[in-house]
């Protein structure tokens, strides 16, 4: 955050650069009409003094309607309503509403709704993709015409942008290390779609942590099963891989729950004969018997750090280079699940 | 839902009644420049014929978005996530956008989302008002500026509108019956606020079953407990309750997963000793152990009829006049906190 005086005029980067005010301006506001360099070389020495347009001249803006547009998945994810929460308070303290929508999953929602929050002139972008969308050229086309947007939690993995992101790899790490240092050296893996890269970056870190423990990989540890649903689908190849097994890192903390609940309804102790740890810390993580240990990703952070992003896009005019991109490392959180 | 053909014109109505197509036209938008004696006599005949305006021409008013605003406190609950999903697929299926907006349980926010809402140019809303909403001036000029306004689960008791809501009163009956039938008798109750109408209503549908059952009411065993942290603040009360206690009814489901684990904390048996029933049905309760009883809450139908009506008054032009009430009765699901 700059929380310096507004010292710097938009006069003082149109002398320095001996070029006009108003062109200085349209550079800082991504205008087309000016070219690539100049907006190039205006936004780096904006950028370099800590330049922020007056807030109040930017109120006093036609378009500006201090609302900035949330789209997400679904919120009906305990994640996303602590990312939401981080969002919102945030956005309170510094004047500004929010508006959410949801995508279910899908891409033309998504595409419809991006446009319905266009129309309604919101001054930012807020943005987690849905799994449908593997075509990014809507999420493209907003940035290159100069809206901000900071992507958080589901980004688009090609395309350059400002990005707030959970460390799964290392989030995963810090899960599998934690079972090993319980005493598990058989340690299942529940993943999600290859596809995905939270799936990817999370079974990598799995992977990590064996390797650095001297545990040597055996792959048929590794299965899909990402749901409840999904877990009760396959309790005979769960149920018949103990005792072989001693541990279970699942991708998430549902999925958890459910191999914990399918292990003892088929006589099995948790965690005398298997440990288990999840991926998210959501509320029922602390309402389970036993309470389910796992690394808790920072939503409510990620939100406001987005948010915090978002603003300075905004006010300091759009600065669609110098993408910053910001990890938040999950913790630890060890309970009954894993205790002994 | 009218799916009669559009046989009546707006030129009919005009006919009918002796006066201009464009000021059928303008009282149909309750247009201030009508008085309110010619918008009445429109608007019954209007809804009398069954006219509904040309959905097309409609989509062509420069005023229209196809975008609703669902104004909320709080989307961390799960009663709340499940009435946006019905709102979203309705309108997904009738071809509108929704707009989520949190108030936090604060009036000044509820006022600013409305505000930024109207500024978007939104076709309705979908409101439920905060806990902290007391004063409903800003609700009442939002109707009489003529926008369509539907209100779901927690309303505006003293002002005449759309809503739909939960049969609060006839869900905690159907709860404390429940307990009667497994042999319970002295039955504490758990509740919230007393300013809350869903306290209000509870609390009568608990007392209501009990005369109902000839149990004697003792005042003693209702007192205010309404989440996780309240029930742990009064753990002594609860326990030094047992055993001249044998069931509870908690005013939600997360209140009642605090009790039961309060109780087997200090060594009662749920549901031996005492049997415990909630209010809501979130995903917690199927994952709790015991499961817990509790009366769900029709969240999606909530949701999805909220959106049928406000559809109806976006498309049939804006009839604040014959203000209907939807009540969904909760629905039973016994579960192993009162298996006995």
């Amino acid at each position: 955050m700059m929380n310096k005086p507004h010292q710097i005029t938009i006069k003082d980067i149109a002398k320095t650069l001996g070029i006009s005010v108003s062109t200085v301006s349209r550079a800082l506001k991504d205008h087309p009409d000016i070219s690539e360099e100049t907006k190039r070389q205006v936004q780096q020495l904006a950028s370099s003094v800590n330049y922020r347009p007056n807030a109040l001249a930017l109120g006093l803006r036609k378009s500006k309607t201090n609302t900035i547009g949330i789209v997400i998945p679904e919120i009906v994810h305990h994640f996303f309503s602590s990312v939401i929460s981080g969002i919102d308070d945030v956005a309170y303290a510094t004047g500004y509403n929010t508006m959410i929508c949801q995508t279910n999953e899908n891409v033309e929602q998504e595409k419809s709704n991006i446009q319905a929050m266009i129309d309604s002139r919101i001054d930012g972008f807020l943005i987690s993709i849905s799994k449908d969308t593997t075509d990014f050229s809507h999420l493209k086309r907003l940035q290159d015409d100069g809206y901000p947007v900071v992507f958080f939690d589901r980004v688009c993995e090609d395309m350059p942008s400002h990005r707030v992101i959970t460390d799964d790899f290392e989030g995963a790490r810090i899960a599998t290390r934690h079972l090993v240092s319980v005493g598990c050296r058989r340690i299942v893996h529940l993943t999600s779609a290859p596809s995905l890269v939270i799936s990817r970056q999370r079974r990598s870190g799995y992977l990590m942590a064996l390797r650095e423990s001297g545990i040597e990989v055996d792959e048929s540890l590794i299965f899909q099963a990402d749901s409840r649903e999904s877990v009760y689908a396959q309790v005979e190849k769960l149920v018949s891989m103990v005792p072989h097994i001693d541990g279970i890192f699942a991708i998430n903390d549902m999925t958890a729950i459910a191999a914990i609940q399918v292990l003892q309804q088929n006589g099995f102790r948790v965690p005398e004969d298997v440990a288990v740890i999840g991926f998210g810390d959501g509320p029922m993580s602390e309402i389970v018997s036993p309470t389910l240990s796992t690394v808790e990703q920072k939503g409510y952070e990620i939100g406001a750090e987005a948010m915090r992003m978002l603003t300075r896009q905004i006010e300091g005019g759009v600065m669609n280079s110098d993408f910053e991109t910001r990890m938040f490392t999950p913790v630890l959180h060890p309970r009954e699940s894993t205790r002994r």
